[in-house]
């Protein structure tokens, strides 16, 4: 990581204090949390999404996950697809060799435990493949969907199984096409900042890379120690830096491919500006493996600022985090490089779960964080000095802290990433990711609560009650919030006060019931709350041109 | 416009000398060629660009364009197309009202005659359509559409009609759909940025509009007096705010588009975030109208920066405009707004064509063109002033000037902006919009020029000689370079030696042969050069799916 953190003057206003950041103890920092999931990439589980890493697998083998197939007992399996026989996986082997061709019971080593490939990190889903292949080039991943398409054997691609929303793990027995082993940079130009690289790269080896080489990845998450390009793509993938850098739609340059029929699309691209016909890149870019399999890309990624700063701080009501935000926009404009909302109960379970202190002494109702990246430092800390001095002089910021090295702020930064782990530390949680309007956006969270107060489900302190809390925090810049309702266990009547609900709220104020993570298989019969019934049969429309024997991650998306 | 140009100090660096802007005697300044054209919207001819505006419509008059069919023999009118009758037009008047149906010979005043939607701004093209239909609303666009499709009549989508490769204008009798009359902003929020507006909006409209509202469009270029959105849309405009904003297809957030059969295509969302299936409207953007119409678009805007810094230096070499370029990434990163190119050459023919003065009193080699955008004057100037410093006293750069009021700036911009309008001033040109890898960027000028001095066919003076100069400029930023070759008269000899000759130099380097200008009908036959048959065959299959009969735009694209 290439971060200087300014030293900021202590600022005192009026009955304010800007502190310094307190020798913060937190358990669960970003970067050892990362670096943890980065060395077990063999064990790594399967797509990628904005929150936390996946567990350890010693952690899913504590207690089995129920299948997939039992939570939902009205998908049934598709009987054109061919269950797999020795002849298959002969035919596997040849193409990719036994070691990469790994079969249940067969090869039985830790290493390659189908178990680890089948479930999600949620302890949500869980499939029952009996094959997994690791393709080691784009050729071979063409081999194998060419041999699956014209067997009609269904597949489930797989990057680093992060996702939220049960779309990187198998529902039946797909086979799974982990594309972990394809983890090669191409090429990197330091002039124009574009990066060539295959699927199966992780995020944070992609920005090491290049922190190495003055560059950043435009995209970061809580699972960049672990989520892969390609499912960052397939996904595509939202996180802290969209405020900034924009989207995927708009960085990545290009892409390669492979359809079902086998066809290698090489749109693989390193030009800023090409016009020359239809960009089928952007169909793959969030088409969740459903018609082909990213196996690389080519992204154009931005200079490193020299110079980030991280500021934490407690406001009153969601009225003033909506004057900070519009105030931030505004005096931080161009160096604004993250602005994010954690609700109260959101780091009073982040505290509980890691035994993390919290960075201010009193209890707030909100909390934002905000980033600034740019390139002087001189510049940037007048300017942050000059927002927090104006925020607080109005009476819009209650309390805050600012970072002064790199460990103060990935502490800071913890609070925000460790809120997904931790809400599901107890137990289980339901997660929502939505978007819905700026001004109504906090008003669901309490809505929610109410419910659940109202329904006698709630309780943070007796276990008989299913449900610890609901809390709210999100990419408040993207107007993207994260709604998890924490419970103890996983129970149909929680699911029943929830949805469709929420859906039906967030259709009401034109939002959409799947920001950045997704359909899947969560979030699939939802669809309709968010696109007409048009652009349904319009996407059914591209599925079926690509995909028409339907082998692509069946039972999900669409 | 909202821009406060600070007072920069004067430089003064061993030998160099940063010159006052001096009091420029330009003829053709950016706003007053824009209010020219945006006044006249109703006598506008037809898509978009990156270049200047059109002529008007008595330049029009001036000399008959060649008919395209003339130009291009070899394209022969498809017969399945009807030719329209009296029931047709029926029809039409009945949807749109007899105004907004405009017939050859029947709607006789000057303000709708048919010859200025024929024909494109570069005298180059020139349809022979009989039918004008002007649809007020996206029903009609519906109405219409779906009529042709069922009556095989071919149509031609249309916004302001200034791209640059003939896919605005009809070839044959298609019909021209002009969007012109669907000019509203249906909605803008500023806290967010988000523009929502009717496809026949106007770029400066629209960026006058955001202007007042605080906000700056994500996209311009020399056309915008006179482009609509609906084309941008369509073509994916690229321009000068690229760098900084990046490409449409980051910044719009949905559409509404209309298929050949009158389905309404309704991904209008006003959301940062929305991942629920595939993002269909990527197809659109780029489409140049070939599978829908473009009817409304909703984007993100950025806010405008109070702070506009305009510099224009010389440079002796290209090597020198590359240092430029790195140091200025470098040293103004995240307020670096453009940084555009211009040889020697395009300079004095703009010098030429249009009377003016040029900013620096030597002649250099290279022209570039720099601009800042930021939240703090006195920050920027001072890294401005850092930045020109530095690559004065490392003898990169020879000599500057850096405007100090709104119309100085305007003056450095009509240097290059003035530069596409200029190169066509005394007959033709030949346009080929690259991106080329920055570092061999410039040679293709070079070894064009080298050619034509070999073939006898260039003199700058010499009136029997068709080639005048060959000029390069370009956005630099986005390794996107413009070559024009200015002509006397368009002669079949003069393409001889340019093509495939360009094409194939721009293959070796994998570039792309049409940046940001778009296929139409000047590159279709070209797509090979950038795309490989697997590519071409999967857009054949989605026109295929979008319009079945062929009807949109035919003769050009893929």
């Amino acid at each position: 990581m290439n971060r200087c953190i300014p030293s900021l003057r202590r600022l005192r206003l009026a009955n304010n204090t800007f502190q310094q950041s307190p020798p913060l103890r937190l358990q669960a920092s970003r970067l050892a949390s990362q670096r943890r999931w980065q060395t077990q990439e063999a064990t790594t589980t399967a797509s990628n999404a904005d929150e936390g890493p996946p567990p350890s697998r010693s952690g899913i083998s504590q207690k089995k996950i129920k299948y997939t197939t039992e939570s939902y007992p009205n998908i049934k399996r598709d009987s054109r697809f061919k269950e797999i026989n020795a002849e298959d996986v002969k035919y596997f082997r040849e193409v990719l060799g036994a070691d990469n061709a790994i079969i249940d019971g067969v090869n039985q080593d830790a290493t390659d435990d189908l178990e680890a490939y089948n479930a999600d990190w949620m302890r949500k889903y869980r499939g029952q493949t009996k094959l997994l292949l690791k393709p080691g080039s784009t050729e071979q991943v063409s081999k194998i969907l060419k041999y699956c398409n014209e067997n009609l054997i269904a597949v489930n691609p797989q990057g680093g199984n992060t996702g939220l929303v049960g779309g990187s793990v198998p529902v039946f027995d797909e086979i799974i096409i982990n594309l972990g082993r394809m983890n090669k940079v191409r090429d990197f130009d330091d002039v124009s900042g574009i990066l060539v690289a295959d699927a199966g790269v992780i995020l944070e080896t992609a920005d090491n890379y290049l922190a190495e080489r003055g560059h950043i990845f435009p995209l970061d998450l809580g699972a960049k120690g672990t989520c892969q390009l390609g499912g960052n793509i397939a996904t595509n993938a939202g996180g802290l830096r969209l405020l900034r850098y924009g989207s995927l739609h708009g960085n990545v340059l290009g892409l390669e491919a492979v359809l079902p029929d086998g066809t290698i699309v090489d749109d693989l691209s390193k030009l800023r500006k090409n016009n020359t016909g239809y960009d089928l890149k952007q169909l793959f870019i969030g088409g969740e493996g459903t018609i082909g399999i990213v196996t690389a890309v080519s992204i154009i990624c931005p200079q490193r600022s020299p110079a980030v700063n991280v500021a934490y701080f407690g406001l009153e009501s969601y009225e003033k985090v909506q004057e900070a935000f519009k105030e931030a926009k505004k005096s931080l404009q161009e160096i604004l490089s993250a602005f994010e909302l954690m609700d109260n109960n959101s780091q009073q379970i982040y505290k509980r779960a890691s035994g993390a202190k919290l960075p201010l002494q009193g209890e707030h109702p909100f909390y934002c964080l905000i980033e600034t990246s740019g390139s002087n430092t001189d510049h940037d800390s007048e300017k942050l000095t000059a927002f927090l001095e104006h925020v607080m002089g109005e009476g819009i910021v209650e309390d805050g802290v600012v970072a002064e090295n790199e460990t103060q702020s990935q502490n800071l930064w913890a609070c925000r990433e460790g809120v997904s782990e931790a809400s599901q530390h107890f137990g289980g949680v339901y997660k929502y990711d939505l978007s819905i309007p700026l001004p109504e956006l906090y008003s669901l969270v309490e809505e929610t609560r109410a419910k659940f107060q109202e329904s006698g489900m709630m309780d943070a302190e007796d276990e008989s009650k299913p449900v610890i809390d609901v809390i709210g925090y999100g990419h408040m810049g993207d107007s993207n919030l994260h709604i998890n309702v924490a419970t103890r266990r996983y129970d149909k009547e929680v699911e029943k006060v929830l949805e469709p609900w929420v859906f039906e709220w967030v259709q009401k104020r034109n939002g959409s019931i799947s920001a950045e993570h997704g359909l899947g298989l969560a979030k699939k019969e939802f669809i309709g709350y968010s696109r007409s019934d048009t652009m349904v049969k319009l996407m059914k429309d591209i599925k079926n041109l690509y995909d028409p024997n339907g082998i692509m991650n069946p039972y999900k998306y669409i």
